[in-house]
């Protein structure tokens, strides 16, 4: 039996409520229905409605199931870029995401601020040319976020036929996103939705079919099972293209499911409050301190912390515990601590995470 | 709860001890560790052992996770083959890749044959020019299979630098491949191996990783994250490039495990066995007989009847008794049936549906 806490940035805590819905799949025997059968439809169906309710997903909106975040920078860009994208990058999953572009042979444009920097929005100038604005809600690897009110100003800023892309990866549903001022939003379900990892969704507009039909009707190559107009042929008859994970889809439903129950309100003003008590603590600790200087740029579901003593130091001192933060990024993996705060972790077991950490540091 | 026995073609039965090894992934919280643990390191490296144990992979093979075998098809498209592919087609899927081949833009050839026939190998001449060989040992959707020994003749037949890829999704382990006369063999987790979708398995050797290395060095674009070189770059540290599905991987290798322990010749004479008394009663019934007319080319674990009664109604009839066999793919949905014969399902189970279907045809 495994009782640590796992405070790290995706694979996380699970959802408190997963092991009661993984013995209900295994007793349903949802891993072994065809995904062509009308049970796999009707699960896919309450999925998507459960996930349009919690995030408030207007009309215009499909929702799609590939296998993970990453996929999805790749299909953005084979279906939604001709010839040019243009990136904000503030560290290690933005940049990928700008080197995607380049690696599928486009013409990408990056605006790049410091590892940890959040952006200066008004001197931010997008290429005229640019067909796809990449965004970075949360930057998982330097805790560095854009609050919703700089993504709507990217609108104004962008040309009119340009399509902008919000990787919200590790904290939806937490931004209350105006789907309205944007026109694609991802997540991982590894992150803020506590479970096992192998699924991203992605949240498109019907600006973004639109290009993609444009491009493939202009004889481009957009890809092959996971174009956004295959995609869209099997969503609307609740499947999908391929064979999927048909148990974390189940899964996920569930899930949201009992976030509506909790409502995304409460969701969003709890993440707040143990989000404030962790960077109280770290602005008073000896130890520790906020990685992200301006709090207005701070992550409020993945906080990153420079960390004097090295980082898996600190979660060895954590063990015996049962407890295990992440550590830093790439080359900060010593040097900064992560933490996970997701809906999957409880106010207690965040002042508790906060009681050792000061511990350690007394 | 649902005791119904699965026959369907995948998603199928699961192994029967995946059960107990999902309790014990839970309790071990399998879902909650990083893909870049050292805990993940080493289930990966088990699981890629066990893996080469069962199919005796020779060294110069290498083993990779991705999501699906539809992911495969565009993959082995965009790493291996700059112009030209050829493609032997005799169901669904066998079209399915050679259609994936046109949309990336390449050009694409078939030996088409009748949907349920076998191939005459000595008939086929493969382009000089061809640079993918794609055979298909099962066709799921047809029931149809080459033998070994016809996979074999290949090599010979191709041009020397032709890559010959084998389409196993619905058979590994069962036929017992030659990996020395052929470059590539895939599979999906959800058939043989009895788990939840949502995991492909590709075994390539070091011709297709020299081919996508020549290509990318070209200045081609291969794909982004899951090229082959980059899909290597993370195997040789028991990783994978993108957050993949942990908990099948896990699973995967606990089944591989089991079946090692049973033993891959134990398994293949279970399945033969298991498959000549199914063919048997086909080939008695009034209302069922075998789809695949050559009895060398009829598959032993995806096991195609022609029915006289509506599949659906069959289906129906089966119900009570806690039941269910696949419907016939696409056109032959109501005028096949699909009869799963993979490792999960047990002698008992299988005599206990052909039981089953006499009595409906009495």
């Amino acid at each position: 039996m495994n009782n640590k806490v796992y405070f790290t940035p995706g694979p996380s805590e699970l959802y408190p409520t997963v092991p009661q819905h993984m013995q209900e799949a295994m007793a349903q025997k949802i891993g072994s229905i065809s995904h062509r059968s009308k049970q796999f439809q009707e699960i896919y169906a309450s999925v998507e409605s459960s996930v349009r309710e919690l995030l408030q997903l207007p009309d215009e909106y499909e929702v799609f199931f590939v296998s993970s975040a990453t996929e999805i920078w790749e299909r953005a860009i084979q279906n939604n870029v001709r010839r040019e994208s243009f990136h904000l990058v503030n560290g290690s999953f933005s940049k990928r995401f700008y080197e995607t572009a380049k690696e599928l042979g486009r013409e990408a444009h990056a605006h790049e601020v410091p590892f940890g920097q959040g952006f200066d929005v008004a001197s931010i100038s997008v290429p005229e040319t640019a067909e796809l604005v990449a965004l970075i809600q949360n930057e998982t690897s330097s805790g560095a976020c854009m609050p919703v009110g700089e993504l709507n100003q990217f609108r104004e800023k962008a040309p009119a036929e340009a399509l902008i892309y919000v990787d919200a990866v590790s904290s939806l549903p937490y931004p209350a996103i105006d789907f309205a001022k944007v026109d694609a939003v991802y997540f991982s379900v590894q992150k803020c939705f506590g479970l096992p990892a192998g699924l991203g969704v992605w949240l498109v507009n019907d600006r973004c079919m639109a290009k993609a039909r444009e491009m493939q009707d202009e004889g481009l190559s957009i890809g092959s099972y996971h174009t956004l107009p295959s995609l869209l042929d099997k969503a609307l008859v609740s499947q999908t293209v391929e064979t999927p994970n048909v148990l974390n889809i189940y899964l996920l439903g569930k899930v949201v499911q009992d976030m509506n129950q909790k409502g995304v309100d409460a969701i969003r003003k709890e993440t707040e409050a143990k989000a404030e008590q962790i960077y109280t603590f770290l602005e008073g600790s000896s130890i520790f301190s906020p990685a992200v200087a301006n709090p207005q740029h701070r992550s409020r579901t993945t906080i990153v912390a420079n960390t004097t003593i090295p980082a898996s130091e600190v979660n060895k001192l954590l063990a015996p515990f049962d407890m295990q933060v992440g550590s830093g990024y790439g080359k900060y993996k010593e040097s900064q601590i992560r933490i996970a705060n997701f809906p999957a972790h409880s106010p207690e077991q965040v002042e508790s995470l906060i009681e050792k950490l000061k511990s350690i540091s007394a």
